[in-house]
Formats: C-alpha cells, sequence, structure tokens
C-alpha cells in the first residue's frame, strides 16, 4: 500500500497524492493511504464512510470549521506519474485537487491545538454523477458531520476566495415534424428546420451579470448537443437540443426553470438536472472573517461546486484553494508550488498557529 | 428450394415472389428461383451476374426494349408472409417492387414472338448502396446487355409512366467554435450556435419546381441530420448539418454542387453523395410512343431510381409499375390487384400480344 507521508512539505505531499491513482469509482487505495497516515493522530477522531474519510478535532471551541476536498480525478489522459519543474508540479489531479487535498492533510497532521474545531472530509467520487458523490452520501447519512460555523473547499481557486457558485439546469428543447421521403419533401415537416428559432435565440442571448456580495457573477446559455435525423432520405421528426444554463446564485432552482420556460415559450421542454447556486455569503460574519484574514481578495465562483452542499445544510462555504480552474480536467493540469504554500499558510495563521 | 409458377396470374406469382424473403445482401434464394423458372424457357437466353439474372430474346427485330426490376427489400418489418384482402396484396415488397417483378417474369414466360428483342432484367441491391447495386455493376460489367432503344424500370409508380427521376446530393455543412467550459461560456465560441443562420436559410428556401416534357418537377433541399456536442458541461467546437438536395434533372451534377456552394457561401461544405438525375426523355419517338400506348398518362419522378442509370448509357427510360411509390419503405406497403393487372395488359398488348 503507498504511504502518504504527513512530516514532509505540502507540494512533496501532493507528488504523492498524485502518484496514487484515482480515477473515480476507483478511490479505495487512496482512501486507504488517507485513512492510514490520520487514524494514528490522537488529536483526531477518524470515521470511515465507503471511500470518504472524516476526521475531527474534539477541543469544545466555540466556532467549527470544515475543511473538505475531493480525492478522486477525472480519467487519466497520459498525464502520470507527476513531474516537477522549478515552479510547478504537473500530472493528473494536480490542479483539481490534490494540492488543495495536501495542505489539508497538513494541517490535520500538524494543528493539535486550532483556535477552532476542525472537520476535515476528503470524500470520494466528485467527478461524476451527484449520486456517487460522497460529500452529497455524507450530507444525507450523516449530515451532523458537516455542520459548522463555515466550510472551506479547497477546489482550485487561484489561492484566493472564490465565494459561492453559479447553478447549473440541462433541459431538452425538442421540435417534432413529420416524415417524408427527402425526394417529397413537400409531404412531411422538417423538425432540424424547426431548431433554426431556437439556436437563433441562443445566440442572441445576453447574460446577466448580476453583482451579489460585491462579486460579479456571468451567467451562459448554451446548447452543449444537438441530435436529430432518421436516415439520409427521410425528413426528419424530431430534434433536440439540449441546453446547459448556467444561473448566478441570487436566481434558485425554480427560477432558473421558470426563465427557460418563459425564454423557450412554445417549444416543448423538459429539465434533465438541476443543481441550484449558492449564494457567496460574504456577509456572513464566519465567511467575512476568513476573507478579511486571507487578504480580503473574492472573486465569484462560475463553475459549481460542492459548496452549495454546505449552503444547503445552512453552512456558509467558500472555494479556496491551488491552482488555476481553467487548467482543471485538462491534460496539462499542473499547480504552482507558491499557491500550496500561500493556502497552507494562510490557513494556519487564521487557524492559530502562530 | 421455393419455386415460382410462371403459369400462375401475375398477382398471385407477385405473392410468390413476396413469400421468397429477399432483404438486400441476401438475394441468393430468389435468384436461384428466377433463374431456375426462366432457364427453361427455350425463347430465352438466359445469363447470371452475380444474383442478377438477365435473359433475353434474338428474334432480330429493328427494336429492342430492356424490362427490369430489383429483387431485393428493405429490412423485415414484421410485414411477412404476404396477405391478400379483396382488392389488395399485403407485405414486405409488394409494392417496392415485387408486383414490377412478377409482371415482367409473366412477360418473359409468355411472349415467345414479341414485336420488338426483349431483354429482361432482374437485379439484387437496389436498396443499399450504389456500389453493390446489380444493375450499377451491369454497366460496368456488361453494358452491351443494357442496350436498347428503350427501357421500362418496373419500379412502382401507380400503374402509370413516371418520367425522368430528380438526383440526388447530399452534402455536410460544418460550423466550428472554441471549447470551453459551458460555466465560463465567455471563453468559447458555440459551434451549434453558429447552426442557426443554416436551419434558417433551409426553413425560407424556396424550391424550384421546372417544368421539363411538360412534367412539372418539385425539388427539395433538407437537414436530413445534424449533429453536434461534446459533453454536458463544453461548448462545442462542431456541429455538422447533413443536407439532402433533391434537384430536378434540368441540372447537372456540376450545376447542383455549384448551387449548393452558392446556398451556403461562407460555410464549410463537403460532398459525401451525388446521384444525377435523368431528364423524362419523353420526346425520344421510343418514349412517346411507349407512352401514347399505354394512355397517354404520364407523371415526373420525384426520388432517385435507376432510369438514370439507362440514361447514363443513351438510352430513353421511364418507371413503369403497379403500386404507390409512396408506401415503398412502409411496414404497412401493399400493391392493389388491379394495378398489377393494367401493368400486365397494357404492356402485353405494346408488345404485340393480341
Amino acid at each position: 500500500m503507498p504511504e502518504l507521508d504527513l512530516a514532509a512539505d505540502a507540494v512533496t505531499l501532493t507528488e504523492q497524492l498524485v502518484n496514487i491513482e484515482s480515477v473515480s469509482h476507483h478511490e479505495q487505495v487512496i482512501a486507504d493511504a488517507v485513512e492510514a497516515a490520520l487514524t494514528p493522530l490522537a488529536h483526531l477522531e477518524v470515521t470511515r464512510h465507503g471511500h470518504t474519510i472524516v476526521a475531527r478535532t474534539n477541543l469544545g471551541r466555540d466556532d467549527r470549521v470544515v475543511i473538505a476536498g475531493h480525492i478522486d480525478t477525472v480519467p487519466l489522459n497520459d498525464n502520470l506519474p507527476a513531474r516537477r519543474d522549478e515552479e510547478l508540479l504537473h500530472g493528473l489531479g494536480s490542479c483539481d485537487m490534490k494540492g488543495g487535498v495536501a495542505v489539508a492533510l497538513k494541517l490535520a497532521a500538524d494543528l493539535t491545538q486550532p483556535n477552532r474545531d476542525i472537520t476535515f472530509i476528503f470524500y470520494d467520487a466528485e467527478e461524476v454523477e451527484a449520486e456517487h458523490n460522497g460529500l452529497f452520501k455524507l450530507s444525507r447519512s450523516a449530515p451532523e458531520l458537516m455542520q459548522a460555523d463555515f466550510a472551506i473547499l479547497m477546489e482550485p481557486s487561484n489561492a484566493v476566495v472564490e465565494a459561492g457558485c453559479q447553478g447549473t439546469m440541462r433541459v431538452d428543447v425538442r421540435t417534432t415534424g413529420e416524415r417524408a421521403h427527402s425526394a417529397r419533401s413537400w409531404m412531411g415537416v422538417n423538425a432540424i428546420h424547426a431548431a433554426a428559432p431556437i439556436l437563433a435565440k441562443l445566440a442572441e442571448f445576453e447574460p446577466r451579470r448580476p453583482v451579489i456580495d460585491g462579486l460579479e457573477y456571468h451567467e451562459g446559455l448554451n446548447a452543449v448537443f444537438i441530435d436529430g435525423g432518421v436516415a439520409g432520405n427521410v425528413l426528419p421528426d424530431e430534434c433536440v437540443v439540449q441546453v446547459n444554463y448556467r444561473f448566478a446564485p441570487d436566481r434558485s432552482g425554480e427560477e432558473a426553470e421558470k426563465f427557460l420556460r418563459d425564454f423557450f415559450d412554445g417549444y416543448d421542454i423538459t429539465v434533465t438536472d438541476l443543481a441550484p447556486g449558492a449564494l457567496p455569503g460574504l456577509s456572513v460574519p464566519a465567511a467575512a472573517a476568513f476573507l478579511e484574514a486571507v487578504g480580503g481578495e473574492a472573486n465569484p465562483k462560475f463553475g459549481w461546486t460542492d459548496v452549495s452542499r454546505f449552503s444547503e445544510l445552512g453552512v456558509p462555504a467558500v472555494n479556496f484553494g491551488p491552482g488555476d480552474p481553467l487548467l482543471a480536467h485538462k491534460q496539462e493540469e499542473h499547480v504552482p508550488f507558491a499557491h500550496i504554500e500561500r493556502c497552507e499558510e494562510q490557513l494556519r495563521i487564521w487557524l492559530g498557529e502562530s
């Protein structure tokens, strides 16, 4: 079994984590390694839930913070093992998000007397369908373990706070027609042609850019798939445009659906997927204090992240981790040493280590 | 081996043919049966070319006519065996085109002294890619067997002459964009949205309806497939619209391509398929005489048929067979007894049987 050396520096620990292959649904080995590294630490209460490891201090502090990160990665893309150059660690998961996991593991090992209680959560299956997500499953099986005054999700965010997250909804917009032989096309109705106004509306869409807690979000409404056709000599009787709506967190899931139904008024639409966003919550004292402690800079999070699972439980949460989110899921993903070091240092200070 | 009874009436013979399953690429049994039925007839010279059977009279007449039909069908669709009601024969291939094949077989058996020489051609693989088509292969391996003053293709045409055929061309019209995460869609360019004007142009297209030899053709320009998309959270960087152009026979393949390149000016288009049409040729004396003999009524043929293979060899040709072409390839295809009887009777008269 591969071993994690929690006495090593956080960059070295990131490298060790990257070199334990852990594509979603194959997290047994990395979860075993994390569990084995944390269990001997007397100041932590460690429990395991599938391949999700929870480690808690129980010091009776007034406040509790969750620090969470997922241990799985997207599939291999000829980008293992890890490789270092002078400033960067390269390799699958280096950015998304083993740099953040390494920082959390370092803090878990070293902070025996933090100024607030900490719940570390290392969870599986974030990169696949929500039903498999370890944090989602924990929120259903043991939500009390996720309760806290504040939560930090160590998703890549360039080592500054990215607050809230946008919601995401998918709808199928369907046109129908009537089949006919294409040599006698006036006998039928072409459903692909009927999709022209749908695509034109999407092309002309002007996204909302609402400012919330001083952060400018940026919506998006995009066809992500289109499919229609029966045979090369047949007028198609159906065309389906799959649309992905990314909506700012001032809009609920219900409001997002109402917007889409109005936008596509007259068309047959079916909601296939919905994950509401999370408000940045920077006006909540715990979040404001954290933001100030780590330098005061905050950006909006455009992508959907598990911060919304904490929001759902009433726990303010932000993204704060090493790595550029634009590199997530890319073959060339990497993480700057400086990001890892900055996140570790800022969190150590905030958690009271002099 | 199933036997064909050429002494039976043409409707019964159609029923026998329908009950010999002969989906394209599986014509061995029906070709064997046709060959076995024709070979004993002393007035015919029978040759076989793969699963294509050619049977010729050699009476030294001034004129020669080809009477041709394909022996394959589209795939089964729970529509075998044949079933009769009072006026119709139902079942796979009854309309397209075993009724016509039965008429040709009856004439081949009975007309020992026709007023012109006849070449009967029963060929395979008409319902699949052109490279497999038995008539196409014969036109390459033994074009002399297709030479004649006139040709009759017994494709379903409601037992009246359908003249010429429209051409067909397929092009892929491709849009490109730039991938980006759909949560940050302003970083990319959506190729599906870029297809909106293509579909709008298709929806607005006004088809030409040129009149040729007194027949009004009717063009069509249709998207038959559309496909785009990478993943549910990615802006697509490519979208392909497959367009089928059915063009009147006053336009050559080159002219059809030029029209499409002008129509889709500015877009990336690739020609994937082309089969030129055939002019009706009703002003050619042999065709005009045939038309007059069978009642003078002619309609334009909208679909592409193998008449264009005869046109290509300089042989005037028309479609003339039992069955409604709108029923071809439908589960419920059927053929009226009256169509079969009318075609047989008209051809017998024209070929000099009193």
